[in-house]
């Protein structure tokens, strides 16, 4: 019986995380839940679970939730509770908390778990050399829950592939807005940027996937996880969101990982691995489909480019875009400025911001901070 | 340097391998080859790679090249001189010797080689058995060079694999006549039945592409080479050619292998591996494309509903159908016979051999001698 930690246990991922779990209890023991302050669905997921630890960030919520929870449940709280909570020992630590939030979890609970399911993308984003430092030190093995990151994962070998890979294609569908014009996007709604054709997610993540500031996370990513150069990581229009990504080598050899846009399937696979869980057979071929696949046009995406452009900057730009983002994304959700206005807040900032590398958990929070508050100030002189 | 000895080098794959060979004259050292008689075609090859050895079948045509070779070229000729020819030491040894006269020269062979690339299918369709139990007992690696089961040995690891593998699947373009009704196919020419929509190959696999006979035999391929079970074994339409095979786990996810529908592919990958040939790139994604995959309508195939139902008897029903099968595409290609004679006789023929185990090679040429006599009987009455 494997024991499970869940970091952000009451989010998107976190919810399907559980759903995994719940297909094979005999398998799992969730030692602990872990959330900000939906304490509505903390309390039900408890009710399932049992877990012998529960944390909440939010101190109010914390402790309304005292008053529910059985005494044989020891309650972490505040800022200082996550820290605690963080070395509960476990098998498997899935870290689903959402934003740069995670990163100071990530890496003090790396010494206290075989393997991290990592489905947060900016800890890597803001600090991916620092967290598989500090994954390496640890002798703890990080599996992506990304889906394009997880599909390399299944099919990526350093050993055997490093002397003749090419290339990585990471798909993406395009998001919600890829059959607007140019032109019309100024005018574009919080519920149209929301529609993802394909995938069912957060909101930041949603509204990055449209502007692509996600998959030029997810092209960090891989980077980071595989060692790959930029330069050999490239982006493909693949509406379908059925192959997730593609490793050509250097005899023109494409392979592919495939499977349908669910998060539970690299969840599922970031849990079981080496092994795999025994589903339902999904019969994808018992009926005709096709898969498309177009160039991108960079040019139709220039937060991508941006995002692109500081990556390989290698300096505290990427903390400081992160932040940014996250903030315009929020201002924008909150109809408080334009879709287009994301852009002109991240040209800015990027413009703008003192170039320096990061060499601490400190560094990457204090860029963050300074981000966000420039962002603030740039748009309310909007 | 690595020593390649070719068997069958005038044929489409053997002048294929020979191509992958000529951009990379460093690595390779052709030490033998060896045809039937196509004399004119081995003449130009043995200018080009000056081998050490050469072999010709026909003694005939072995005594017209004897006046052309190099005196240092030491000639071996006839069936004797093929048995000699088997001995010659060799890194890698090419077997690309069309239909059932592989199987010998391949079995005596496998010893005195580290590899063989097997461009050959019958010799697996009649002999599977034999053929693994000889490469275990020589310690010989076999590298599948027929694209589809190529592709799973990029994909499978037998180690990793065989406890969530839950399918294969070969794709199959349908053939040249995949568009035709049923009922016009007495009427199909062989040109028609040539014209195969993707792959350029030698006419018996193209007529057996046509009948999926080709595809059947790739099934059985498919079970000797990673010991998957028949009932794991699955075909899906998939005109464009350019996915070759995907394995299906237990956890619904898929992995695929694509290139483009050149034999040059699997050659080149065979003679390279565990590395890579390093090829300009396709650029394949240069441009908008998709990929299609349909359902087959096993109905549609009677004779590769035949050829699955003889590969579970495990008996000499294959050794009987192989041949069969190349004397009626003789027959078609002679236009002696219609393209849906081919199914009349296999069916017969299925109908009346006696069946028994095959234990040796002797047991394979008895039933292949057998079949052959009984097909043309039959078609000399029809």
């Amino acid at each position: 019986m494997k024991k499970v930690v869940i970091f952000g246990s009451t989010g998107s991922v976190g919810k399907n995380v559980l759903r995994v779990i719940r297909k094979d209890p005999k398998k799992f023991k969730v030692m602990g839940l872990c959330t900000n302050k939906d304490i509505k669905t903390l309390i039900s997921q408890i009710k399932e679970v049992k877990p012998n630890y529960v944390c909440v960030r939010d101190e109010k919520s914390a402790k309304v939730i005292k008053n529910y929870l059985p005494k044989k449940i020891k309650l972490f709280k505040g800022d200082k509770g996550i820290d605690e909570f963080c070395s509960i020992k476990s098998d498997i630590s899935c870290m689903a908390i959402s934003g740069i939030s995670c990163l100071r979890p990530l890496l003090l609970n790396l010494k206290y778990t075989k393997r991290v399911a990592l489905a947060n993308k900016e800890s890597i984003v803001t600090a991916g050399d620092l967290v598989f430092k500090a994954a390496k030190k640890a002798n703890t093995e990080i599996i992506p829950v990304d889906s394009e990151i997880n599909a390399i994962f299944q099919l990526f070998d350093r050993k055997r592939d490093s002397s003749c890979l090419r290339k990585i294609y990471l798909t993406a569908s395009g998001g919600s807005l890829s059959n607007y014009m140019q032109k019309d996007l100024k005018r574009v709604t919080v519920n149209q940027a929301l529609n993802h054709p394909t995938w069912s997610m957060g909101k930041r993540i949603t509204i990055d996937s449209a502007t692509l500031v996600n998959k030029g996370f997810e092209v960090i990513e891989t980077h980071f996880f595989f060692k790959i150069p930029y330069e050999d990581i490239d982006i493909v229009i693949h509406k379908e969101s059925f192959v997730h990504a593609l490793c050509e080598y250097n005899d023109n050899t494409l392979l592919s990982c495939l499977y349908s846009p669910d998060m539970k399937k690299p969840i599922s696979f970031s849990l079981y691995y080496p092994k795999r869980q025994n589903l339902v057979q999904d019969k994808v071929f018992d009926k005709a489909f096709s898969l498309s696949f177009f160039p991108i046009n960079y040019n139709k995406f220039p937060l991508l480019k941006l995002i692109l452009k500081a990556a390989k900057k290698k300096d505290n730009s990427l903390a400081v875009l992160n932040a940014c983002d996250e903030v315009a994304i929020d201002y924008f959700l909150k109809k408080k400025i334009k879709f287009t206005d994301i852009f002109k807040v991240m040209e800015y900032i990027f413009r703008k911001y003192p170039s320096c590398k990061i060499k601490s958990l400190e560094d990457v929070f204090y860029w963050d901070d300074w981000a966000r508050q420039k962002t603030r100030n740039y748009i309310d002189k909007l």
